[in-house]
């Protein structure tokens, strides 16, 4: 399908496309590092044991701030694929990106709660659906710029596309109902989103 | 009229302007990251059923959280294309564009007014003022460098940035009166804000 | 004065030394915005008259805050210009920036002693001492860059860089005295900041 | 060795390896500025006294910040050098990237607890545990980044990485057991990390 009479091509405006990859990075970039701020080490205390003691009491805070910092890494690489492939863009797309980085900036909220409330159905939930509307947004943005030719991606790079988010989307879906009955092992789920199939498929291509 | 003795060209100094637009870039991204830390999720809740009630109590600061972020969003889509058109700079340019700036960043500071006071008319006010502000210097970065020379805006182009920054500040003036009135619905006007009168008018015309 | 050995030209390392801009502008752009996080508005207050109380009994953050943001503006702009002429860098540049950045960093916490105790000398002491720092690592990188041949200033541009820097260097030195007597006063002496003598002289020359 | 077939060339991918770079130095430029959050002056003093007193029993603190700077900045320096030489990218660069990008987000944590028990042996060994774990995973990035041929360097620019990697964990791991009885001594030992093995070793072989 031809590109929208209003898109704009990324050859000529090449300053403005880049800002748009350059404030999305600051975005991804500023999300990541906030959870840090998740980590506390409490006042007043008197000796090293009593150190040692107050991180292994904060263990799942660590744990929530390592998945999120694995999770919002994984969305910045499939942003950053998506990118590379994006060859026109129109306001509608500026908008759906924003969005998009709506709710990555959720994340350091969504990872604090699941962090103090990770024990909770409601604090995995919080978190897990946080993440799923991360992915919707993301395959509406992305599905919606390769169906009107904002992109050069052949059919088997949209498939791959395709795959990543929906083994995401599955992993994060198969997650909610684990949660309500052990919410750790739930988060151990969630680790498996380390392996791309989709790299995976690609490799075995080759 | 042709461009100040002391302005540079952007050609010339593409580094230095670059670098303008980075920085611009870069304050925009962590301001709208910086929202997230009006989220807080009260400690020693004991189960799921209370970590509802908690976030349920604060729809008041996700929908500040939600509305700043459509609105720094969206001053940044004016910024960029403004900075699109722009082909040389000057010193009053750089002071302008930091004062610009510094109304963005107090963003953060007033959304939270809004989300704690948004019942209450000063709360609504307070945001509206942070708005207006940021639309008035604006609009005066964007109409001398227009008039200038510094852009190489045509005449349509100009028109619709005005018509844009109009539409915005009619949106925020009419917003006020009704905050004294109906707080709540004040803040769902600024809804509208996602529909850009601009963009249908450029759209309507080719 | 011909360069070292060890430095590296610009333009063959062009992404290497758009990096140390790159980043610089990161922490100039997170230390501005970093500013919001003083203003606080209390919680539990009742009606939009003791919000507006609050807020005015907060002016002297306020002030505080402007007078920070004008001030990392300002270092900018500096940092923006001097590194427009930079031609090579070597190690020790990189060192010397890191530790300007660093006096840059600290900016937003001494605004905030300033903005709590700007009515007492130490208040302001402790923030002009962060700024002459500021400008004496800022002078000694820019001058030894000058020095050794890793920048392509003319003569000219050497001494309006130096009327520059003396300029702010006097006016904090001077604020010192005056901050002991009428603190209040010596942070409006500041605003003169904004004028900028070198800036001055070039139109005049022109 | 050749290059994997899944690797990306730099050349024809600058936009998409750019990113990474881009998106590396914004969360080094972030984490070394919240370093700056740690550092509070306490409300409610009465006078100038009280403040320069307050400040004075924040001195460990600030040794934190000024040490965490430096290490953060060396950390840059190194990172920096080393995407200098890299000339192609694959998945498992981006993932090694992004693991040695979390340890360099814990750093401003690690620092507060430095600042707070670093007259205790956990204080300075979580620190350590902290850094160490930032080289450990920097080696492995670098060496199979130079093993599979994804860099260009030659066997002098990968020996003096190696060096300038051993002797900063040399340091540090020296410097654990002498925290245990002398934690102000240890503190003051990663000192001297501002010297730069490597860079001395090629002065002088020029």
């Amino acid at each position: 399908m031809p590109r929208r009479e209003t898109a704009k091509g990324r050859e000529e405006n090449e300053v403005e496309f880049s800002r748009i990859v350059a404030f999305s990075d600051g975005v991804f970039a500023i999300a990541i590092t906030l959870l840090v701020l998740e980590l506390h080490v409490p006042d007043h205390l008197h000796n090293s044991k009593e150190v040692w003691e107050a991180l292994w009491d904060e263990r799942e805070t660590f744990l929530a701030f390592a998945i999120s910092f694995a999770v919002i890494g994984r969305f910045w690489i499939v942003h950053h694929r998506f990118f590379g492939e994006v060859k026109a863009f129109d306001g509608a797309l500026l908008w759906l990106n924003l969005l998009y980085l709506g709710t990555i900036v959720l994340i350091p909220f969504s990872s604090q709660v699941l962090g103090e409330y990770g024990g909770d159905g409601a604090g995995v939930a919080v978190y897990a659906i946080n993440l799923a509307a991360t992915i919707l947004v993301g395959l509406w943005m992305m599905d919606r710029a390769h169906r009107i030719g904002l992109t050069n991606a052949d059919a088997a790079t949209r498939r791959e596309g395709m795959v990543r988010a929906a083994y995401i989307a599955a992993v994060f879906l198969a997650s909610i109902p684990v949660a309500f009955v052990a919410p750790g092992f739930a988060q151990l789920m969630w680790l498996v989103l380390f392996f791309d199939p989709a790299d995976y498929l690609a490799r075995r291509r080759t």
